[in-house]
Order: C-alpha cells, then sequence, then structure tokens
C-alpha cells in the first residue's frame, strides 16, 4: 500500500475553534484528486463542482472481480442529550486509518436532512478536527438526491389522489379507454408497465380489445380504499404545519377531500429504498413494489399499479450514484442516503459501502455509521443491510463517553440552558461504573453477531484516568476485543491512531461469522420477540390495531420481511426515561407498518415523530452569504 | 470570427423522426469542449456530469470590460392549440447563426418545470432537429435549481406560520429572550439580520437590554394577519389536490389551523427573483424584501422581519449560475430560470443573458426567448426584464404558423382527439389573410419598443407558398424588418440560414433605442392602462378588491414598480376566445398582487391555475428506465 496522494496532516488549535471556522481553514483538495488515489479514473465519476463527484454505479461491474476491504460498522452506547460524537469517531478513527496509519480507508457517511439544518441541530459532518468539507455542501444540498426523492414521492403521492379521483368520475369503459388511448394508427395499446397490473390480476391477454368487460373493470379500477392510504407526501423542510392537513378542498376537486400529512423527505420510504438497493434493476423493481395503501377488497396497491414505478426511477437514476467527499486530512468519503433510524433502518447505502469495499481492496478499511445505539442502529445493519447486501463485516466499534455513561448511571437529566451537574464535570467513578451496563449490554448484543467489538471512548478534557479505566475495565469484562480512548475532536486522525491500531487488529484477528438475530422464515411476532430479548424485555404485547395489521401483512404474504423496530432511542426499552440497562419489561407494539419496497416490516414502539418543527429562533437567523465572497456564514 | 470547433452538422431523415429519437441519435459533446468555445477556463464554471455546467457569476466580473453582443428576443403570435414552435425556433436560429453562418451565439432558455414533464405537457427542450440535448437532463432535475427554490419557498412558509405560533403562546419578553438568547458568556445579542428590523422599525439601539418594553413588542412580534398572508407553499409536481388545503391539525398546533394551498414551484416568488436579479448581492436583498403578507396593522412583513432571507440566499446561492448546455447542432446555451408569464414576467434570467452577451461579444448574438404571445413575453421582457437589466435588445423575432394564422382569421377550433378540420390541412389564402391582424398588432407594439422586428413563419408541410406569401405580405406591410420561412424542425440550422440572415441584418442596421411602453414615476392605474391599451382595449374596469389591492400598495410604497399583467395567453383580450386582434374591450382587473421582492405588481386579469394537475392517463405511463443501459425512455 502506498500512501495516498492527498492526505493533509492538521496543524490543530487549542482550544478547540468552532466546526466552521475549521472546515473553512482548510482549502479541500479538489475532488478528481481524491477520485485517483481510490484509482477512479474520470469515466468513473461525474463531477458536481469541485469538491464532490458522484461515483457511477458501473464502478461495481468493473470491479467485480475485486476482492473486498475489511468492513467495520460504527455503533454507540444508547444515546444522550450529551451526544457521544459517533459521527466524529467514525470520521477520525478513518483519518487516523488514512493520514497516519497508511491505510487505504473509506468512510460511508448517510446524508443529512436538510430541513434540520435551519432548525436547531445544525449541520452533521462530524466536528472538532474530524468533519467532511465543504461542510455547508454536505449540509445542504449536496448532489440533490434528497431532492429527487422528494420529487418521487411527491409523484406517487399526486398519483394516488388524482387517481381515485378520476376513477370516481369515469365509468369502466371512459376509464379504460383513457388508460389505453388509441395510438396514431388508431389501435388501443397497453403500455409496458401496465402488464405488471396485467400479470398481478392474472391476465395473460396482450391486447386491450380481448379483455370482457370483467377484466377491463379489474384492471382499470384500483379501488383504492382512503382510509387505508399509508404513503403521505414529504418536504425536506421543518414544517410543523404539515403534519396534519386536508387536501381537495378546492372547487375542481368536487368535495373529495381527505385527511393526510406530510413527512420530512428522509422519512420516505424511497429513501428506504435508496439504501437498500443494490443495483437500478433492483431500485425499478422496489420502487414498483412500494405498496401505497390496500384496495376496497384488502389487497396491496403498489407504485407499478399506478403506472408510475418507471417514471419514480427515472426521477432517482441519478440519486443511486453515491457522491465522494473528502475529510479534514483529506480522506475519502462516500456519502449517500439518510433513512430515519426508527421508521426505517437508519444506515448509509449498501452500494456506497460495496463500491466502497471494492475500491479500498484487500487490507484497506470501509468504515460505516450505523444511527442511534447500536440496539437500533447496529441491529437493523446487522439484521436489515447485510441481509440484503450480503456482507460481512469484521468490526463493530461501539462509541461512548464519560458523560453518557455517568448518565445511564443515575447522572441527573441534563436540561437546555442550565448549567452541566457537577457530576458531569468531576471525577464520578461509581457512577460510571454503574452507567456502564448499559455498554457492557451493547457489547454482548453486538458480538452475538459474531464480529469482534472494540470500544472507543471520545475523551473531553474533564475526563480522568480513573472513569476511563473504569470504561475500559468494563469493556473487556464484558468481551470487547480492545477498547480505547480517543481525542479526534482535538487532534484529528492523530487521537484516533489508537483506536486505527485496535481496529486494525479486530478486522485481521479472524474467527468472525456473521450470525442474525433472527432466521425470516418466522412469523413476524416471533421477530418481533427476538429483537425484543435483545433490548432486554421479558415479553411482547400488541394492541388490537397491532394485531390487526400483523395478520393482514401475514396474509398478503409479507411475513418474511425483516423487522425494523420504531422504538425511541434513548433507552433499551420504549421508555426514553429508562437508563442503563433495563429489563424485564414487556415492550409495548402500537401498531404495525411496512414499508414493502424497502422490504421491512416495522412495528411502532410508541409515537415517532417524521416532521420535525422550527423553534421560536431557528439557526436560519445566524445563517448568511458572504456576498462579497460567496462563502456560507453562521452555519454550525 | 473563427469557425466553433464544437460545431456538428446533422444529417436529417425525412419524415422527421421523434423528438426523442433525434435527441438519443447524437453523442453530445462534453460540456467543457463547448465551454472552451466560449473561451470559458475550468475556474469559469463547475461541471454538473458530462453535459451540464454551471457558468459562475464571476465571469461577468472578469469581463467587465467587453462590449456586449447583438441581443436577440423571440417572441411570437397569440398562441394557440395548434403550437408554433416558439422554442424550436429559438433554437434553430442558433443552431443556423452558430453552425451555418460562423458566428459566435448562445441561446437563453427558461428550465421548464419538471411536474408537467410527467403530466400532459412532456418536455420543453425544442423538437425535431432543433433541440437542446441531453433532452432528459434538460427536462428533469437540471443542476437542481428549481429544487433549491422549492426548499427556500418553503422555509418562508414554514417560518411563517410558526412565528404566529409561538408569537400566540409567549409572552413578549419570553419571546424577546428566545430571539435573542444570551451567548456563552451570558450576554444577549442581536444577530446581523435582525438589525435589518430593527432599522425598519426606526430603532437605533444595539444592544437588546436597551429596548423599552414597547420597542421589545414591537420587535419581537410580527402580529401577522392570517388573512393577508400570499404566501403559499410549492412542489415541483403536479399535485391538484394540493391547491387548497387546511393545515396545522396536529394536536401540537392546538388548532391554529388556516387555509392555504400549494402552487407549482416555478409560480414561486423566488422563481422570479431568480429570474430578475443582477447579482449575488441583488438577491440577498430582493430574498429578504418579499413580502409574505401584513402585519394586522396593514404594515408589510418581509423574509427578513422573520429573519430568514439570508438563509434564503444560502439556499440559493447555486442557483444563481446559469446551467451551460447544447443544441444538437453543438452551439451552446444557458438554461436559467423559468418564472410562469402570467403571475410573473415568464422569461429567462437576466444574469444567463448578461454573461452570454459578454461570453460571445461584440458580432456576436444572444437569442433568448420570452413567454407566451408578444403582447405578454415580449411585453414584460421590455418593460420589467430589460429595466431591470439595462440592456437592450436590437431585434425581436415574432414567430407565426400558417395554421395558428388561420384560427386566427376564423377557423374551426381544436379539439383534442378529433381529426384536424381540412381549413388547417389545404390552402386557404382568405383564412390566413383574415388572421394577419393578430401578427400585424404584434409587430405594430413590438416595433414601438425601437426595435426592429422579424417574423419567423415556421413551415409546416402543408403549407402553400400563396399562404406563405400572404403572411410575408401581412408582416412587412405592418412595418416588419422582414419576414422568412424557416424549416428548422425538418433540417436543423440549415432550415433556418434565411432567419439568421434577416436576423443579423436586423441587428446592424442600427436605428434601435428602447422605448418602454410607461414610465415608473406613473400611478399603478395609469400603467395598467397603458398596457391594457396595447392589447386593443378601450378601457379598464377594477373590482372593489383590486382597487382595495391599489390603494394599500400605493399606501405602502410599492407604486413605482413595473406592472406584470396576469392575463390568458390565448387572446389579446382577457377572453380566450377571441381570436385575432379584439378591439373596444374593456380589460377587467379582478384583483391586483404584488411580489415585491422580485419587483413587480401582478393585476390578475381572470383566474390563472398556479397548480397543474394529472390527466386519467399521464405520460408517465410510458417514462421508464432501461436498467441495462441507464438510458430514459418514453419521455416525450
Amino acid at each position: 500500500m502506498s500512501s495516498s496522494r492527498s492526505v493533509r496532516k492538521l496543524e490543530v488549535v487549542s482550544p478547540v475553534p468552532a466546526d466552521i471556522d475549521i472546515a473553512n481553514s482548510v482549502e479541500p483538495f479538489h475532488i478528481s484528486e481524491i477520485a485517483k488515489d481510490l484509482n477512479l479514473s474520470p469515466n468513473h465519476y461525474d463531477l458536481y463542482g469541485k469538491y464532490k463527484a458522484k461515483v457511477l454505479l458501473s464502478v461495481l461491474d468493473e470491479l467485480e472481480s475485486s476482492d473486498n476491504g475489511y468492513y467495520v460498522v460504527v455503533g454507540g452506547i444508547t444515546p444522550t442529550p450529551l451526544g457521544e460524537g459517533k459521527s466524529t469517531t467514525t470520521v477520525g478513527l478513518c483519518q487516523a486509518l488514512g493520514a497516519y496509519l497508511d491505510r487505504k480507508v473509506l468512510t460511508c457517511l448517510r446524508q443529512p436532512s436538510q430541513g434540520p439544518t435551519f432548525g436547531i441541530k445544525g449541520g452533521a459532518a462530524g466536528g472538532g478536527y474530524s468533519q467532511v468539507i465543504p461542510m455547508d455542501e454536505f449540509n445542504l444540498h449536496l448532489t440533490g438526491d434528497i431532492h429527487a426523492i422528494t420529487a418521487a414521492n411527491n409523484l406517487l403521492a399526486a398519483a394516488i389522489d388524482t387517481r381515485i379521483f378520476h376513477e370516481s368520475t369515469q365509468s369502466d369503459k371512459a376509464l379504460f379507454n383513457r388508460l389505453c388511448p388509441p395510438n396514431k394508427e388508431g389501435k388501443r395499446k397497453f403500455s409496458d408497465i401496465m402488464f405488471r397490473r396485467l400479470k398481478k390480476l392474472g391476465i395473460t391477454k396482450t391486447q386491450p380489445e380481448d379483455l370482457t368487460p370483467e377484466e377491463v373493470k379489474k384492471f382499470a379500477r384500483l379501488e383504492i380504499d382512503p382510509n387505508s392510504i399509508t404513503w403521505r407526501r414529504v418536504m425536506d423542510v421543518n414544517d410543523r404545519f404539515l403534519r396534519k392537513i386536508t387536501v381537495g378542498q378546492g372547487p375542481e376537486e368536487k368535495g373529495m377531500v381527505r385527511e393526510t400529512g406530510f413527512d420530512i423527505s428522509v422519512a420516505s420510504e424511497i429513501m428506504a429504498v435508496l439504501a437498500l438497493t443494490t443495483s437500478l434493476a433492483d431500485m425499478r423493481e422496489r420502487l414498483g413494489k412500494m405498496v401505497i395503501g390496500n384496495s376496497k377488497a384488502g389487497e396491496p396497491i403498489t407504485a407499478d399499479d399506478l403506472g408510475v414505478g418507471g417514471a419514480l426511477t427515472v426521477l432517482m437514476k441519478d440519486a443511486i450514484n453515491p457522491t465522494l467527499m473528502q475529510t479534514l486530512e483529506g480522506t475519502p468519503v462516500l456519502v449517500h442516503a439518510g433513512p430515519f433510524a426508527n421508521i426505517a433502518h437508519g444506515n448509509s447505502s449498501i452500494v456506497a459501502d460495496k463500491i466502497a469495499l471494492k475500491l479500498v481492496g484487500p487490507q484497506g478499511f470501509v468504515v460505516t455509521e450505523a444511527g442511534f445505539g447500536a440496539d437500533i442502529g447496529t441491529e437493523k445493519f446487522m439484521n436489515i443491510k447485510c441481509r440484503y447486501s450480503d456482507l460481512r463485516p469484521q468490526c463493530a466499534v461501539i462509541v461512548a463517553t464519560i458523560r453518557a455513561l455517568k448518565m445511564h448511571g443515575g447522572g441527573l437529566e441534563v436540561v437546555a440552558g442550565k448549567p452541566l451537574d457537577h457530576a458531569y464535570l468531576n471525577e464520578n467513578v461509581p457512577l460510571v461504573e454503574a452507567g456502564c451496563v448499559n455498554l457492557a449490554r451493547h457489547i454482548i448484543n453486538t458480538k452475538a453477531y459474531g464480529v469482534n467489538v472494540v470500544v472507543a471512548v471520545n475523551k473531553f478534557s474533564t475526563d480522568t484516568e480513573a472513569e476511563m479505566n473504569a470504561v475500559m475495565n468494563a469493556a473487556m469484562a464484558a468481551g470487547a476485543f480492545n477498547a480505547v480512548i480517543c481525542t479526534h475532536h482535538a487532534h484529528g486522525g492523530k487521537g484516533a491512531v489508537d483506536l486505527g491500531v485496535a481496529v486494525q487488529r479486530a478486522c485481521t484477528s479472524g474467527n468472525q461469522h456473521l450470525k442474525y438475530l433472527y432466521p425470516l422464515d418466522i412469523s413476524i411476532k416471533e421477530k418481533i420477540e427476538a429483537i425484543a430479548k435483545s433490548y432486554g424485555a421479558s415479553g411482547v404485547e400488541y394492541t388490537e390495531q397491532a394485531e390487526k395489521q400483523i395478520e393482514m401483512y401475514t396474509k398478503q404474504g409479507f411475513s418474511g420481511l425483516p423487522i425494523c423496530m420504531a422504538k425511541t432511542q434513548y433507552s433499551f426499552s420504549h421508555n426514553a426515561a429508562d437508563k442503563g440497562a433495563p429489563s424485564g419489561f414487556i415492550l409495548p407494539i402500537r401498531d404495525v407498518r411496512a414499508s414493502i419496497g424497502a422490504g421491512f416490516i416495522y412495528p411502532l414502539v410508541g409515537t415517532m415523530s417524521t416532521m420535525p418543527g422550527l423553534p421560536t429562533r431557528p439557526c436560519f437567523y445566524e445563517i448568511d452569504l458572504d456576498t462579497a465572497t460567496g462563502k456560507v456564514i453562521g452555519l454550525s
């Protein structure tokens, strides 16, 4: 392995400046330099300005016979309001591997939603000296993938309401004749996509005029039950007033009003499809089989039934190519997809990971982040993402901080605007030790997948040696392969060299064999119960609605899908206040939904908000453009 | 002038194949080749894939001292359902100038809305052998400008409802304290954008703690009157069910429901701002001063009052750079902005035209298209766009077809799905002659701006020599500089060489001096009446609502803006059925609205639909991706 040409060593300053100031202090390499380091030729990628490029899926075909690199997933302990620095650690680890340990490395990150950038949250490009740059391009439009998702999602939504409307105003024959208009020669024809519906209906005829009146009716009338529609519109803006709306109130819509709502774009099933697909052909099929609701007879109605699966694929054809960017130290990053981590599986895309594994090659490293704590993110990484990708990780990192462990050990609640309790700022070994039950359960659960677990303690300046030793001891006792302290926020890759070495050893030690938590061919309930057990639950209870939905999905033939639990990220249990490692609780399943195109059933444990709001003083008050330089200011 | 390197001569086939087949039969040049022909160095543009590049606004600064080329605007006769081929003629003329007449040339086109591509309309890249390629990229996401507009428009919409909500639940003091939170040192500060509101309120204090309770209230409470809100949400999808909706029905919104609706994205005022702005700094100001409604006291409330003008500019910072593409014959095209042609001014952007005029240089040609007929598109080009750009056209082209003139002469209505009346397919000179009153009035009106008028007769195979002679005679009699027949649809640039020669002569004949139709410093009503007169109206009548709005805008200090009439494009009058050149009618003004940031008042003559719908069988039934080749199929 030769040293990467584009590596840049940082000169760090203490105290650590603001993220945007660090990001702006570095002139990024032209992205074609980063691409060249990965042996990508210009026909392998499309430039999007100077610092972003879309790597084309065709790279996968060309490198089909190459071997994969090592595959590392980064998860965390149960999150707290104090923040654990999972993205920052993911970036820091890669900066260490690439810029200090001379390994080929690729970081695979999720694309953040643009909405929250203007609300409370700010950006998501890492922090301190471990960031993806340019951070404004990372946090804003990027290469338009989320915009493509919004467009596709909403085209499908428009198709649903319009179809119901047109069905309600036309006879079977008029409807059929409009769906199959005569061509210039006066002959009616089915368009290609219509053969998908004909096949589903068991009609093998190929000419419209051959259909019986009964078949005409079956083909032309989807008879969508408005109350069964689960497909909502989306927007990549924090717009709480769209959570629940009534549409169709215009006079032309003739009273066909309906209550529905908007989610934020990253909650769209199309985002989950993008993250789980493996090829253009696979994406076409997944988009076409997305279920938007049921017919009045209880049959699932798909995007292809509405004739729109092809158009959705056209809208998404560039979005399937991951975006290449770089870290502060010039190591390469693939940014791609960013599905919700509760109603979806919260992992970046399979195609990005696949491309990355080929590009780094054997002895190289791909580090990918899973959303939320390991109970959610890593679990879904293993049981959903790896199941569809057929990829096998060698190592899982679990990120922890002393502060967060103190909270799991019984530390006081953190209230925004109030000073931190002194326990978080001063040594308190017993509190840390008590909190390690949370870390330990994540280690045990993760190790059960057959991977080596490395614990990364993301150090804050107030952490003491005794506290850190307590964590390392607890981690090793729980079966971790290794546990190391890192300071990449303050020092960049140099601060994560020990972590990089530990991850290398964990990957090369052999003996890893991915074991799923559950097989697919058991019942939906048995799968839910297997996951609940990993949370520490002693049982599961279902509402009547959940029972009904499970029965429906089973009847519709969807019971073979993996399960994607929509549970709070703040606890192993359904109760966000249960810190540490709760056990013996009964996990309540309120409802059960499905993303059939993406390919999972998602039980709702509690209520998930899928559209954030803006606070009284949103971040946007600080954001502006320096019109003299064209630089973004005030982005955090 | 040396011959352009990237010029490609077409081999044409008869009969003319489908647009998509012609577009796919040509391998486009890499866009860097097209850029090189324009003497653009790689630091002047950002690539977006292989066939699109954003030309950076900084080019304008660098070329400040260069002279402009000739400036040609393409308008049309009053449109009919038969189509006149204005875009096709614009492209064909440029192919002639660039590929056959050896002139430097740049075509400036509007970006089409993506929504209608999946509805009825299909694409908008020209047609036959006069097209912009790749046509799928032109018609779909392009470089994301419309997506940026959607995001910015909807961020502002979310800010409005959320602000009303937060004001309704908080005391003056709590609201103020939240708006000016303490920094790390515990000190409250105004953010930069807040000084814009303070200035508007006449408050010169710079420290939050210095404000009196009265000033705190004035500053923190926008007191937006929900009934006055004119800002709507947008989406680039034909979604008729969003035309009228009720928002805020979620339990968290505590009953703060409101009736509103979505427009298609290109109807956003932000699109009009993009089209009329001249620099980043100018765009920042225009976005900030967009008025979203009034306070309860009747004061206009702006995006900057909401603190969001800077964030909108950040979202739009890349959208301000026009997108470079190419025609079938390899001549360069700038695609930029696509505002509605009724509620907005329907012209492509000022910055694209400015960059283009510098890039072609003296003796070069910039051809830009104006929406709808010359009564609307060319009128707004002159009185709104040229007023803001300070650019002066030398020549205006008016596109006509024999068929459309026959309809203006009294030909039967055209009904979709029924065969054309034989009058349209066979020689009928009297009908053509009768229809020429429409052409003549457009010529007279356009000539009054002080430009030379060239009439382009876009020839169909059924047109006869006698019919064409009738048009040419009528055109010359009405004062046209020249009138020529063109066949660019069938022959590409070769078919528009005569037109190219005529346009060259018109531009170089001297003697042009732009005269506006009205000065800005007369009353809103006087301006409306000047325009109405050019339509042939003998007077104007205003509803009570229109009177009220005119009074309000005058009182608010906006009466100095130019006027943008929102009138049907299908007639000089307000009645779409009035073909030819109606006169003596009273033009009814139903309502008057304003786009203060874009910079115009728009009187509504009738009702304008700002959200199209989908038909029973939308175009999307034919659209799919060939997943083996990655090519789009079925796009028309």
